[in-house]
């Protein structure tokens, strides 16, 4: 594991741009953070290189949905009942903590996931272990534990009628327009949608800097799957990547560890059960390794029986290993990968006016033998006087029930507790054969739900270097080209005898070529050498007075800090071998 | 005027996945649009655009900011209190509108423009002029005003000590944090720090469609500048730049109307007095001109003096002509240009803890003659007894104040209403002359500010178009190839024969080239094609049996419909020539 510390990581990112708390000037505001010029330019990188992979590549849509919804959506979802944690208020100094959290901190209860208890066994637990506030260290025994909705409330329009919240999670947005995304998907499935934006969460305490947030980026993709066929992914485009898995039956072991595996064989052992779980699986290892992260501190590690959500039936969570974030574990969620069944269509379903299935032609037409009755009610009518019509209506429910009631001679229902009898021919009763086209059914859906900020705050960690360079310490990040705030720094060895200028065209060329480029002329070249290496630049080149000579400059590698001279005429071609990995700075 | 009707729009934009109303599953949510895969795509070019061309090509820096602020931040902007429309309740149905919009919609009030006017005075306009509920038309008169808070209200956190807002700019996660965005820019001015994001503000009855919506994203660019500098822009950049001008003179005079003129006229004439207003206003007009606004029915309107706000110096908006929206005038606001003085870092200043000034260096120190005072105490204490330190405090103040008081013999002082009298030999005054390098000066703000949603839809109203082609009726979006969906649309003649597999391999090739690319199998050629057209794709590519023979694939052209055949060997740079302009269809 290598070494740099959160204060470390953090400090570079204020320093350098890449992020801080928000509104620092009112004495910041915890969970809320401001990406700066790198900052921000790597997060779009990072969203551009899962953009290509998660939907260009995959053929997916990508949609882009309010962050405010109204409340029958999350009274649909589940949000608004169930998205609590547990709450517990310091009866001395008034600050609210987790409850969970509190009693697992303290190894004396042996308890290292407490999320999943009931807050009544919380409360006990708090009082037997004599539990205190982590801020005045007045005991919690006997304070009552609240469920704290995590959804941030607001109001639509005047009055307070109408509830609004920000969205949890941006894959509602995607659930509640099914109807008309699956009308744009011509109905096939199955079909992926994809959204990449804000989501919140009222923590009740933030910590650990972009690690537990109130307000970050997700990106996510819903694919609707029909359940019952068995088209499935094309494995063989991931079935070599290579990740570990640390499973579930691996994590019951006393000693079980997770295991390193191609993703063919998780699927193949039966690790992983679901191929298109096994198949986003691969997708996204070769994704995170792409944007910087360190494979060896990274894993998939499925949820236990008892994490599991009910309706969901399996699900992983990719996780990375950070560096020292505080008081939990080091291996945080940076995404999961959740078979949820038909789950969320089903309850839009349910709890809207529209319709969220899809209609599923079958290869040929069949015939359907369908009992029907059609009761003489010239007999009916005058026989059984107001209750004419209920006794139609019971026939024609058993007949659909139990069609083998009209067998003989008469067949008798219950209408308000009264038997009443009649004759079969006097039903109607037949056995009609119907020919359907296809069924409705409700897609299922397979979601890979991956957390920008928290992948862009590994990433850094991971990329996070020093060295020593000609007797001076050296911090560097070692990001991958891709992902770098910026591609090439340039800079005139001077900004005089025209070498400014020279500097200027260069970067402007290579503006053009559509690299990323930082120009900077001010400061010795060793401390502008100093600047990118912080940002990660991977490449440099400077413009000097042999430029003006022989039309070369010095181009140099960030990481090796070696420097070679190439062409101008040649600078383009040469950065894009090195950013696509064609050539190596070696063989310059 | 071209003549797309606001609902043929809308229903385009639903059916083709552009944009529609959210949550219609549960019976639609005012004010709140989810853009489909068609729009989400165009919103990206767009904003991928104003990227390139405000912050890339200026070389200003971009941040990400949480859309979440904590109050103090809406304090110190004048949000909270300042950001009002005047509501009014029907007391019969309850519904509540914008009283200022009734007052507006009736013509006999003779009232264009009602904004402005206080609370009393539209209660006496409504009442005068029987003004009545618009949804169930009873009448409003007696009615209180009631001023109605835009923001969006939330709160951080459990308990409700800390009240936050959705931001209704993105500005101010801008403003707040240039205490390190300066730093960022090593304190040098000019510098400009842009940011695309979600915005929000709580209508009171929005409608139009996307024209008037709760929740938008805001491109904007704040640029600190030196009020005291004469670094200008380089005008000649965008002097050539025409448009429309419509000044407040041209607005106050019975016939007055736009002008045509050039940016660089504008600003001669005095039209655009100051000169980051004057090129921004070019550069906003060249980019609405390439994301596809018909620059015939765009113009810039300076405010009006009583449209101003009271910080602002000058304000211009960008305003277009969009067809039948309903029931406001044609021309809506697209963006705002406005120079806002050192408003917003003075307030932020003044309720935070953080110095919002740069230090200017002089060009060279300057000695500046500072009068001082050192008493002499031991003369003070026995004379003055206990108010010695306020006679010396007074006397320091009286120095820096009204350096001659110390011309004669004595100088005296009031302390508390009392006159003290001290011989000026007591009183150590002197002259000393300071070496300063420079001062802290609070920067002004230049404030480009343009709406995305509502640059989409302008450019999407002004490139619908309907034709006939061989006898059809057929719809088209004439949207410029940079903000189009989809650049090409690649067909197989037939899914057999091979022609299926060949198509995609071209798919993918072009898409590697870097192009967006629809492949599409399913249904007549012909239907293939008005597909494309609805969605603006302005090239479609067909592989036929002859692709197969000879290597060459058909092109067309979306606008004039015609084909021709190219090699597939020249495809990405035919396509990459028409894209770019330099080739037109015809010329192939």
């Amino acid at each position: 594991m290598s070494g740099v510390s959160a204060e470390a990581l953090v400090e570079l990112a204020k320093r350098r741009g890449f992020f801080l708390q928000s509104a620092g000037a009112y004495g910041g505001v915890s969970g809320f953070y401001t990406f700066g010029p790198q900052g921000a330019a790597m997060k779009r990188n990072v969203e551009d290189t899962w953009r290509e992979r998660f939907a260009i590549q995959e053929g997916h849509m990508e949609v882009d949905a309010p962050t405010v919804l109204p409340e029958p959506v999350f009274e649909a979802s589940g949000h608004l009942d169930g998205f609590d944690d547990m709450l517990v208020e310091c009866p001395e100094c008034g600050q609210s903590h987790r409850a969970d959290h509190i009693v697992e901190d303290d190894p004396d209860t042996g308890i290292e996931e407490a999320e999943s208890l009931a807050p009544e066994r919380v409360e006990e637990v708090i009082a037997e272990y004599e539990l205190a506030c982590p801020t005045c260290g007045t005991g919690l025994a006997g304070q009552a534990i609240e469920q704290f909705n995590l959804m941030f409330e607001t109001t639509i329009g005047p009055g307070s009628s109408s509830p609004g919240y920000l969205r949890p999670e941006t894959a509602q947005g995607i659930f509640i327009e099914f109807p008309q995304l699956a009308e744009y998907a011509r109905n096939q499935l199955p079909f992926g949608v994809t959204q990449i934006g804000r989501a919140y969460r009222n923590e009740i305490s933030p910590r650990k800097s972009l690690l537990r947030v109130r307000e970050f980026t997700q990106a996510e993709l819903e694919l609707f799957v029909d359940p019952d066929a068995d088209d499935v992914p094309d494995l063989s485009a991931v079935a070599d990547v290579t990740a570990q898995f640390y499973s579930a039956d691996a994590q019951a072991e006393a000693d079980g560890e997770p295991v390193e595996m191609t993703v063919g064989e998780a699927f193949d052992e039966g690790v992983v059960a679901d191929p298109w779980i096994a198949y986003y699986l691969g997708v996204a290892a070769e994704w995170y390794a792409a944007i910087g992260v360190d494979m060896d501190r990274f894993r998939f590690r499925q949820h236990r029986p008892g994490e599991l959500a009910h309706y969901s039936e399996d699900c992983w969570d990719a996780e990375g290993e950070v560096s020292d974030p505080g008081e939990d574990p080091d291996w945080i969620e940076l995404g999961g990968f959740a078979y949820r069944a038909d789950y969320d269509l089903s309850k839009h379903d349910a709890h809207s006016d529209e319709d969220f299935t899809v209609f599923k032609q079958y290869d040929e037409p069949v015939s359907v033998e369908t009992p029907t009755v059609d009761p003489a009610m010239g007999y009916l009518g005058p026989e059984f006087g107001g209750a004419a019509g209920n006794v139609a209506a019971a026939l024609e429910a058993l007949a659909e029930d139990e069609p083998d009631a009209f067998d003989g001679e008469d067949v008798t229902v219950d209408v308000d507790g009264e038997s009443y009898t009649v004759p079969v021919e006097k039903t109607g009763f037949a056995i009609e054969e119907v020919t359907e086209s296809g069924e409705h059914i409700t897609p299922h859906v397979v979601e890979p739900s991956l957390g920008i900020d928290r992948a862009l705050y590994t990433a850094l960690d991971h990329a996070y270097r020093e060295d020593e360079v000609d007797g001076e310490e050296r911090t560097y990040l070692e990001l991958p080209p891709e992902v770098a705030p910026t591609t090439v720094g340039v800079f005139p060895l001077m900004d005089k005898d025209g070498l400014g200028e020279r500097a200027r065209e260069i970067a402007a060329e290579l503006r053009t070529a559509g690299f990323s480029v930082a120009y900077d002329d001010s400061g010795a070249i060793g401390r502008r050498y100093r600047r990118q290496d912080e940002i990660g630049t991977p490449y440099c080149v400077t413009v000097d007075y042999d430029t003006l000579e022989d039309a070369s400059v010095t181009i140099r590698d960030r990481d090796s800090t070696d420097q070679t001279r190439v062409a101008v005429a040649d600078l383009d071609s040469t950065i894009e071998s090195l950013v696509d990995g064609e050539t190596t700075f070696d063989e310059l």
